[in-house]
């Protein structure tokens, strides 16, 4: 009988050219679904919720997969564990209804950004954050920050390549912290993100960090709609996929 | 004119094999001396506070080098972090006195272990932590380590292959905490450390906190005096020396 699994997966993204199965290129969802061919005996598409670019990582990023396998989902934890290389860990497999889909059906996502400020270079977690030298103005990112929340078109800072149809996102949530270590980090909760719009969002930020831009600034690059206008993206290392949400906890 | 130079250093030691230079074999110092002779083009040898073993890291290791060159303390600062792999970041370079040492001068030093337990590994931060499945009793472990602190001898916890004349020393601080993230930490302040004593020191613990040995064993293992009674070496990459304390201020 056939069975719909979905999975949670945590991973590091500095030694994959993103989620995405591409030929050639050591990628996320290609190396699950090399050992999930290895499990089954059979070549199983798995469907994630979204792509993540190159050097990008997760704490829970999701996918599902359709399977008649015999196995369990905790042999099919364990068994995607031992197969994978320990840069991607399954956090949770679970059987969901079989019209379950990771894309179509998520409602919200959860984007970090982590920014380290310091004067000298970090050899300790330099791949989990972006270590910018310049002093930052943290009060007016956070200010620029607040322009961005909301519904808004956030074609400015879509980055070109897959455009959407429609450009308007609610970003229900834009919160700039601070970690113990005193890593700065941004946090974005919407229904939707462009291609690139985390880290163009960012890239902006950290102009106004450095005062390059004032923070009244951002309505109206935002009003452009012009990619032009907005700030250079932001490296991808400093980027995670927090988490992904489903309007109801899929039961079996 | 000859000059002696401190330099502070940070680095991810995942890819080296340990701090000593080796023939054939990356080396921390070795990196650090390739870079000093390409900037002054002399030789010069780098005496560090200290060995750290393969895949252990350092928030501040110190290490110190007598040279003739006209470059400014900011001009080596600069010019070895922009020679050495972006894993090795000289964070402080200052002259001081013609005699300081950085191994015969340190008054004592801290490492700290870090730990993460869970019941699934880790994909983020997993070259920084020992992960642990089984649940830990946090509460023995900190009961077993406070037998290690004070003045002691630890025989029974250094490692074989270079024995020391005496094997008792003071340490001064050892406490279990919890970073935000969940990790356990470990941190111990010794006026010196012998040989693999931080990792087998926390591989004994892990053995209280896995319920092994009772946290009252403590005394007696190290009463034995010999290795074979305590735990296995915990894994190098959890374990960071994170700094080296100097009698006085080192002064130009």
């Amino acid at each position: 009988m056939e069975r719909n699994f979905k999975l949670t997966i945590e991973y590091d993204g500095t030694g994959y050219s993103g989620w995405q199965r591409q030929k050639d290129q050591p990628t996320v969802q290609g190396a699950i679904e090399a050992a999930l061919a290895t499990l089954t005996g059979a070549s199983i598409p798995l469907k994630g919720s979204g792509r993540t670019d190159a050097g990008v990582h997760a704490l829970s990023q999701v996918a599902n997969f359709h399977a008649t396998t015999r196995l369990g989902t905790k042999e099919l934890q364990k068994g995607l564990n031992a197969l994978t290389p320990e840069d991607i860990v399954i956090t949770s497999c679970e059987t969901v209804p079989l019209d379950f889909h990771a894309r179509f059906d998520a409602r919200e996502k959860t984007y970090q950004y982590r920014i380290g400020n310091r004067p000298i270079p970090a050899a300790i977690g330099r791949q989990y954050a972006w270590f910018i030298r310049r002093p930052l103005d943290v009060e007016a990112m956070k200010e620029a920050l607040a322009h961005f929340q909301g519904i808004r078109d956030f074609k400015a800072f879509e980055s070109t390549g897959s455009p959407r149809a429609h450009t308007i996102r609610n970003l229900s949530r834009a919160v700039l912290g601070r970690e113990p270590c005193g890593i700065l980090t941004v946090t974005l909760t919407a229904n939707g993100f462009l291609r690139g719009m985390v880290r163009n969002i960012v890239g902006t930020l950290v102009e106004v960090g450095v005062g390059r831009l004032v923070p009244d600034a951002i309505p109206g690059i935002l009003g452009t709609r012009n990619r032009n206008n907005a700030g250079a993206a932001a490296p991808p290392h400093g980027l995670f996929l927090v988490s992904v949400a489903y309007s109801e906890p899929p039961a079996d």
